[in-house]
């Protein structure tokens, strides 16, 4: 037995197990609601609207430029609940081990998951793991659950979605992306680029208090043009968007055409979009401006009558960008 | 492309995973709250206490005799609720899919979760999906997450046990560990076991209705020992249980004779263990006896003072049983 790695010992349920939830998973997630020694959390809840959701996640690295793992679980559960409306409260986090993962960087990246989860104001009640053998894993998997609050503001859904609506974006696309594939080393290169993983909430409650909210998504896997083929998909209305509109760092955009990689495409962890009433789009671009999460937010295009097609001015002409077929990067998030 | 696999397409974000998530998870997953164009379910609350758990799901082979690990997961979730006092109301899953994973078998796995959750009264209202490459998982993991209301009933928990109290046990323990590994071609045996994966909800209500409850858990990982041992840590007190007392089916005694394993140490995914005021133990035998999830219980044992050991009483004598140090049996849920 080695006290450095994870065994498979470390998931039998016995007394390896338990000493690797203290002293690991329940020393840095201490909060009163976390109770390891129980099966489920107990939890106040005030009447109202609450919202669930569930996340995977298996990037590769665990650790990358701007965050990890850990902190990229929190973000990601925090943000799908921030763009439905709603804020996080509680989190649950299930971890898939694989033999032989350093203790050390299991517990860095529960600290990073830690930090995180304090930043955003959300506790973690209740955890999982499993250990799997040498080669059925990538290191780690994490799963998160969340709970949240429906915050006031109006009822959001593609449904609300009208022909002439604008179309916003937070900050510059496809950095975590851009950070992730950097950060594996069969590339061979190193930049600046960090990944945008961050809280989206505060952007959330902004939005929310602006009338004419009709819809917002974080675009994170298949990136800000995937959100727009849903968007198209479920409307049965078109989108257009000015290509030079859209932010993106020089890094992101120069990575992108040395690798073949469209930034439209690349994930975000910490950008929200926004579909919005026309006239009201120009409050919710200064509104986002004024919070340090939005200084780079933009206004990028708008919805179209049909038919549902993607449509990108490009300057010199259209193009119309066609869904994701196969895979340009996997493990993203 | 073929269209008989997942393939790491199917988890891009893109055309491939929607339509994977419509046919097979959305499909036989349906009920008014799932709606997969979004990031959250938003749901009714009513004032009061809501508990919340999660679990991941690893067993292998994802399909052994009487279960899968798509009913699994509905009944792991359920029953980790059932024995915190909670009716499960809504659950999330999330699936890590290995490419190369037969669609087919991926269809039967949410049909017969689909099916547990029906039975179980449960709605799976959000989920999420990754695929990551071949050997870097097995088939398909799952994390099952799930939130439930507080029946009324004693407040649970290891705290209120006292030295005295009576152990019960709902049924045969070690089935479903004793059937998952026959399952395992590379035992080379077959047999007529069957895991005895389902809720133990009904167990539950009965016994919240039981004055003198002191707490029940599900025995799953690490078996009956292993709950055995929590208790003794977590109380200070001793535990001995009558080993003539403790149902264990023939087959399964006779498999771990051949293999040279524990039954109290095996897996089981549809048992409850209760600890009760002595004064009360008959009245809830009785009570689990009329019910087709209780037929088989017993009260197998009692709480004593310090030390904290487990001690089984084997007829001819006594024997301390250690806790579980290496890992007779992974991947067992």
């Amino acid at each position: 037995m080695n006290d450095d790695i994870v065994t498979l010992a470390h998931g039998n349920g016995g007394r390896l197990m338990r000493e690797l939830i203290e002293s690991i998973f329940a020393r840095h997630l201490a909060n009163p609601a976390l109770d390891t020694g129980r099966d489920a959390a107990e939890l106040d809840w005030a009447p109202g609207r609450l919202l669930f959701t569930t996340d995977g996640f298996t990037v590769q690295p665990l650790e990358f430029p701007g965050g990890g793992i850990g902190s990229l679980a929190v973000h990601g559960v925090v943000n799908d609940l921030a763009v439905s409306g709603a804020r996080a409260r509680y989190l649950t986090v299930a971890a898939i081990i694989e033999e032989g993962l350093a203790v050390a960087l299991l517990e860095r990246i529960v600290m990073d998951m830690a930090e995180a989860a304090r930043a955003c104001g959300v506790r973690v009640v209740a955890g999982d793991t499993k250990v799997v053998r040498r080669g059925e894993g990538s290191g780690l998997y994490l799963t998160a659950s969340g709970i949240g609050e429906r915050m006031a503001g109006p009822a959001l859904g593609m449904g609300g979605i009208r022909s002439g609506d604008a179309v916003l974006v937070s900050g510059p696309v496809g950095d975590h992306g851009a950070a992730v594939m950097l950060a594996r080393e069969q590339f061979g290169l190193r930049g600046d680029l960090r990944s945008d993983s961050a809280s989206v909430l505060p952007l959330a409650e902004t939005a929310m208090a602006c009338e004419g909210l009709r819809f917002m998504r974080d675009p994170t896997r298949g990136g800000l043009a995937t959100v727009m083929h849903e968007i198209a998909a479920a409307t049965g209305l078109g989108v257009r968007l000015d290509e030079q509109a859209i932010p993106v760092r020089e890094a992101v955009a120069g990575v992108c055409e040395l690798l073949g990689f469209d930034p439209l495409f690349l994930a975000c962890e910490g950008r929200a979009v926004a579909v919005v009433d026309a006239a009201r789009a120009q409050g919710l671009l200064k509104a986002w401006r004024a919070l340090p999460e939005g200084a780079g937010a933009a206004i990028i295009g708008r919805i179209t009558a049909p038919p549902a097609w993607l449509v990108l001015d490009t300057g010199l002409g259209e193009r119309v960008v066609r869904e994701l077929e196969d895979d340009p990067l996997p493990r993203i998030c």
